[in-house]
């Protein structure tokens, strides 16, 4: 994800002061997608830091973005709940998924990406001083969403792998329960829960989620269920929906993506799935803030949605996932570096802390004064040519320290530019400090 | 415009409660476009309620979209700005309207919609308790964007025309500028303008606007001038931008729309221009509600201002609303009803008092304990087959009075359905108390 950079000093017209809200959660600060932008770095550097593809959406699904243009109801406002053929293709497609019959008109709202419908759950439902439960590292978007809404985020971190293996699996990355229940406070709101987790690649387990739930009932909270890589779980590992667990529809939020799931982060197609006391108030955010969302593009993924199946698209594009996921992985076994293997997503942790780098470096003022990561990460886009996001950028300060020792890379890119990103990797052996 | 209806009851799993946030506003309220919503009337009726064109945007324009699909870059993230392309084609566009050499770094802003970029506005600029002015009849998505993000509205009501004629011209609505200056108090933050104005038509005079522009300068305050109908503008009347008198850059944000401009309303594509100390706050707060706008749609919407000049789209479609307008202006003639005629928008009041209905006529729950105008505009829609929107939607309790009077009809609809209409409205007469 590319954010703006929005650092630069106020202008001398600075008249009319800007809201309070602006000051917290990091909203004003440079954040890593401005600074680790491709036009900051060498012109022939890879980029594996920011998340999206580099090869297009499935024709037969831009296909019918075409159709609907061609014609005019796609082209002029939808429901504010989402194009009707939408909800259908997303009740067809998640109702065997979260073993209910999934209602159209309550159950099902399509949102600006699942990045607005994020927010809009938050505006929905986050009173001043509630408290918001996130684990690190955390998708950067939730923080200033949380803050922006009076809500308060409360950090419980994932913790590392402590094998001293060079290749760990995501469900190494743990969570001490004890750690959680302390972290609920009665300002307690919300749980968010990201499975495929970005950037870990951690799929929560089942015994992980019913846990969670257990919390969430003892104390009353909201669940929201960020899956939007719901269908990039390698290796047969079982995605369990915390939606699915006993009890656990009733205050559960299922976030989804078209982004994600047809290789088009562009086109701000999201979804939320839940019980229509969630999904009411949801509505009643999102269509003050959006009104609705684009209608050729609804009508692209219904498409994509109806179409999937038969098609196996899914599965194909699994497969080509799990290969580009061998070529950066295979580039980091013969590195020699320690990293994590994802079972779920399309980012890859490589542990930077053996990779030494001039101290004098001639780095930029932006990446000074922040973890050593954020240093690590420039030199190797530079001086190796393959960009990725430091990962303390998805810490609290107080926790960042974890996060100093991770590049996250990401791997939703063609195997040719994954191949060319490994034997420019191989470069970085020079570096290494064993 | 079309909202969702939000009225239903809760249903029993209601167990963690909305934010207070909704209870303001009419958040939750069921709004105007759901009651008059096409499916809820006759299946013969003519939509004249809401805003949106019954034809497609241009083909060349939507052929530009069908390009960007085709390629890779336009179907993934945009940068939170906006692209490029969009916004070198609005720095076009807009510098020489605004006697200014913009800068597309930092006095652009595209928006998923106009709707989304005002409301990006309230949230980077609201301070709890802010008051936010607003000129009734107000668009109504303004007045729950206020609140949601803290604000208090305060209202002042454009008065009507006061003329026995039959046709009255909008600029015959007025405001009162001791009424105006009466409402300005030490939190009031910002003035709303909106011209065009929906649902009026007004399209306010310079000197109008010089007098708000005063009163903005003596009180610091900032002005969002809500211009999405700028390319409607009748008979050959003059356009002022606010942002271009003396002083007042600095303290404006100018609000544009593809949808309006190139009939595509569900493109979500809207602009913001404006001086960096305004567009800076409102781009770290668009970027964490959106993140970016759909991507192929910026392309389109690109095209489209590149091309307007020269293909002399503008002044082409100005005179398919002319006749549009006409048609419609004609019909409420015939009827010897009072009505303004709109100097821009494509939207006509028609006075409504002297429409008669039974009481007793079979009027939804609905409709009843609203003002006479929503009964009316049921009565009509069912018994004449046209719809129309009630305009005592558009004020706040204390003057609702005042807009009971009024419908509003939309003419942004092919003349073969606008002589349709023409010739159901006839009908009316015999309901018309003389």
């Amino acid at each position: 994800m590319a954010n703006g950079s929005v650092a630069t000093a106020p202008d001398r017209s600075n008249l009319i002061s800007f809201s309070s809200r602006l000051k917290e959660g990091r909203a004003l600060a440079q954040d890593v997608w401005s600074i680790f932008a491709a036009a900051n770095l060498p012109a022939d550097c890879i980029n594996l830091g920011q998340g999206y593809m580099n090869f297009p959406p499935p024709k037969w699904v831009t296909e019918a973005a075409e159709e609907a243009l061609k014609s005019v109801a796609p082209n002029h406002y939808s429901h504010p709940r989402g194009r009707i053929r939408l909800r259908e293709a997303l009740k067809q497609f998640y109702s065997p998924l979260l073993n209910r019959d999934l209602d159209v008109e309550s159950e099902v709202l399509v949102t600006s990406g699942a990045n607005e419908g994020q927010y809009s759950v938050f505006t929905a439902f986050l009173e001043h001083g509630d408290e918001v439960i996130m684990f690190e590292p955390f998708f950067d978007q939730y923080l200033p969403s949380v803050t922006f809404n009076g809500g308060t985020p409360v950090y419980v971190p994932l913790h590392p792998p402590t094998s001293s293996k060079l290749q760990s699996v995501s469900n190494e990355w743990t969570i001490d329960f004890d750690e959680l229940r302390r972290a609920i406070s009665p300002r307690t709101k919300m749980i968010i829960v990201n499975t495929p987790h970005n950037p870990v690649g951690k799929v929560f387990s089942r015994e992980e989620l019913e846990k969670i739930a257990a919390l969430a009932e003892e104390f009353n909270l909201l669940i929201m269920s960020d899956e939007v890589y719901d269908c990039l779980v390698f290796d047969g590992k079982e995605h369990v929906r915390i939606a699915t667990l006993p009890g656990m529809w009733d205050r559960t939020v299922t976030v989804g993506s078209a982004g994600k799931a047809f290789a088009a982060t562009g086109w701000r197609i999201g979804w939320l799935i839940a019980p229509p006391s969630i999904i009411q108030p949801t509505l009643a955010a999102s269509t003050r803030i959006i009104f609705c969302s684009n209608s050729p593009l609804q009508e692209a993924a219904a498409a994509g949605l109806e179409q999937a199946k038969e098609r196996r698209f899914f599965e194909t594009q699994l497969a080509e996932y799990t290969e580009r996921r061998k070529i950066l992985c295979n580039a980091f076994d013969d590195l020699g570096l320690k990293y994590t293997i994802p079972e779920g997503s399309y980012f890859v942790l490589l542990d930077i802390s053996k990779v030494k780098f001039p101290e004098d470096y001639p780095f930029p003022v932006s990446v000074l004064g922040r973890g050593r990561d954020f240093r690590a990460c420039w030199f190797i886009a530079t001086e190796v040519g393959v960009s990725s996001i430091p990962v303390s950028e998805f810490y609290c300060e107080e926790h960042a320290q974890i996060g100093e020792a991770y590049a996250r890379f990401a791997f939703c890119k063609d195997t040719e530019t994954l191949n060319s990103a490994a034997v420019k990797l191989a470069r970085l052996k020079e570096f290494i400090d064993n």
